[in-house]
């Protein structure tokens, strides 16, 4: 009697092989090397003793479909020994273990829960151009690309597209697509493409809108991979999945920046919050509201870019909003500046030629509802809700300015 | 009294003002441009006199949230009037005719549709990276991009990454992202940048297994939209949406040459149909079978890529094929090569270096599963089931050698 561990679908299952009583199926097993692909045929029998689920295969017929290379490129059994360069070299060796899949359900569910949320509530799938003749936000950190002899853009976000959305009157709009930054830093939160969620709603009468949209749309989602996913999560990351309570608390920056201080920590970013910062906060809302989540609103001007509308109050706030998930950024959101002339104004103010964004302020030029919304990364999501040390894990395939490749 | 057409989400609906008994009310009608966005306070009244859906809302308040310029750049009752260009060069405009946005409606429920199938199968959603180190599939029609000082490219398809999925075990994935072609030719049926679907599944035996998931997976998408937009469609597009009987037609691509020559049509092309022999195949299939799809399937060899597994007849025909939908090419398909060996000798057949394409050979180092997909355009698919003249009319922001704006 020989024994094989079978993996399928990121489940191993034990089968037992009599390869006395069939010399054929000897042979198979003899060649076999670990991670080759195999076909078996064989009777599924409830054995109690088998830890791995109870299940054994008695096999009756065994066909290789391709022998892998006996020496693995890393260690799938000790992930850790073989580091993290090795294994995103090999990531699709690294992708076979059962907690790297996981990972990847988890998001397929998690996008097939906000897809049903926007179904549900009559939001339009789109897919934006990520060839753009401009930059779609600052011009810095910008991919170029030679078009036919010309200049070309990879698009930083669908910000401007999405806007133009509201613009058509569409109404209420998201897209999952990548998006590129050409940033140069190296963190294990930052990659140089990404996937990003993006939603944007007409007919708002603040950013308040856009927050219980995202609060709701968030729940939602946490119900159902709570729902689907909670014993798996905390068994192979030892991480709770919490649906969270709504609303979630709000705090605008000036307190927020009060509220550190009073904790001790002094802020190094001007009207913004540093990381620290950022873990303090969440250290408050635990500690206040027992919460997860924390909306700091209404930014000061200085830090937002130029197309977030300012409040009416002369006071240079703008009507937005960053939410921190355990202490860690996860969306910039706001109402946008609907009303061409303040947002022309309000280019200049940043610096920006506006005949250089002209193609934007048209969209304003022929009527626009009032509109806001945010982004939000997906893989950083996944990153947070799961406690990953990295974006890269929760990614297919990590760029970043030294990996290209595989 | 005075009247407006209000619309919303690609309805129009008649507004009834009294601009006497309401001063206030009365200037705010006289300022309203064309266009423009109002929010209406009033009530629903049934009117059977009224054409627009037999309802009309009596006013009571109503404000500006910003008036359009009062000469529109295209005109919206008589959109051919004003040329494609300005369509596209005012697509914002553009897509708040009804009929652009039931295009973007029936998108998102194709796409639900295309999800719900996938979820209930088991599948996983991937995010393949866009940018790479090396060609994704020819090396010919590629856009190059500056990355930190190196070169980079846009993937023409997640070809290569959708098959590492197989080698990591992800088994079933689908991937709905854009891709890139610097193809510089002008038709009605080509962008530099489209969303593609893309679909990969383990442990086939052949192509035909690919061929009868994606049969499978059109009915039910097809029979989704039926369901859904028939009247519409038929209303505003004058087609009918069609539920397909499985299975699709199958013709061999050798037969198909001998159909088409039978039927006076001399093909041009070695191996392969022209784009005259597809419409002769379609005229065929209604003909035969009543039918709007058929498989042309076993290409030679020569017309495909290296990657497509050849049959084990030696006679250079691979297990691959094409699905023609109304005469008109919309997914190219096939088993894969998973066998190393055979893999590195049919690059080498077409000219290839292995050593450009050895990350992606080394997917099949380690273990890979018997495996075949196909990839759908998205915008061509309704294109081709709307009966439009152009994909750019089933695309948001179309994309091609001299477009790059708005």
């Amino acid at each position: 009697m020989r024994f094989l561990i079978v993996r399928t679908q990121g489940v191993h299952i034990k089968c037992t092989i009599d390869s006395q009583s069939d010399a054929s199926l000897g042979e198979s097993v003899a060649l076999l090397t670990r991670e080759s692909p195999v076909r078996i045929l064989g009777e599924v029998v409830e054995n109690e003793s088998v830890k791995l689920g109870g299940l054994e295969i008695h096999a009756t017929e065994l066909s290789i479909l391709t022998l892998a290379d006996p020496i693995l490129p890393i260690d799938l059994a000790s992930p850790t020994t073989s580091g993290v360069d090795a294994r995103m070299d090999w990531r699709f060796v690294d992708l076979r273990r059962p907690e790297s899949r996981l990972i990847f359900e988890i998001q397929t569910e998690a996008e097939w829960a906000m897809r049903s949320f926007w179904r549900d509530e009559g939001f339009l799938e789109i897919h934006t151009p990520k060839l753009m003749a401009t930059a779609s936000e600052s011009g810095a950190e910008l991919f170029g690309i030679d078009y036919f002899g010309g200049q070309a853009y990879l698009a930083q976000s669908p910000q401007f597209y999405k806007q133009m959305a509201m613009a058509s009157g569409f109404e209420r709009v998201f897209e999952i697509a990548p998006v590129f930054r050409a940033d140069p830093s190296f963190t294990s939160r930052h990659d140089t493409e990404f996937t990003s969620v993006d939603v944007e709603i007409s007919w708002i009468d603040s950013h308040d809108d856009v927050m219980r949209l995202q609060e709701r749309w968030l729940g939602h989602v946490l119900a159902h991979l709570h729902h689907t996913f909670a014993k798996r999560v905390s068994d192979t990351f030892g991480v709770d999945i919490i649906v969270p309570a709504l609303p979630f608390p709000r705090i605008p920056m000036a307190d927020a920046i009060d509220i550190c201080s009073s904790r001790g920590h002094v802020n190094e970013r001007e009207g913004d919050l540093d990381p620290a910062g950022e873990r303090e906060m969440f250290a408050y809302v635990q500690e206040t509201y027992g919460h997860e989540f924390v909306f700091i609103t209404d930014y000061p001007f200085s830090v937002r870019p130029f197309y977030h509308m300012g409040h009416p109050d002369g006071e240079k706030h703008t009507k937005s909003f960053d939410l921190l998930w355990k202490g860690l950024e996860v969306t910039t959101g706001a109402q946008r500046e609907h009303r061409l002339p303040i947002l022309e104004q309000q280019a200049i103010a940043k610096g920006l030629n506006p005949e250089h964004i002209r193609f934007y302020l048209d969209f304003f030029k022929y009527g626009c509802p009032s509109h806001g919304g945010f982004g939000f990364g997906l893989t950083r999501k996944l990153m947070v809700l799961l406690g990953l040390p990295a974006v890269r894990e929760s990614t297919f395939l990590t760029r970043t300015p030294n990996r290209l490749s595989p």
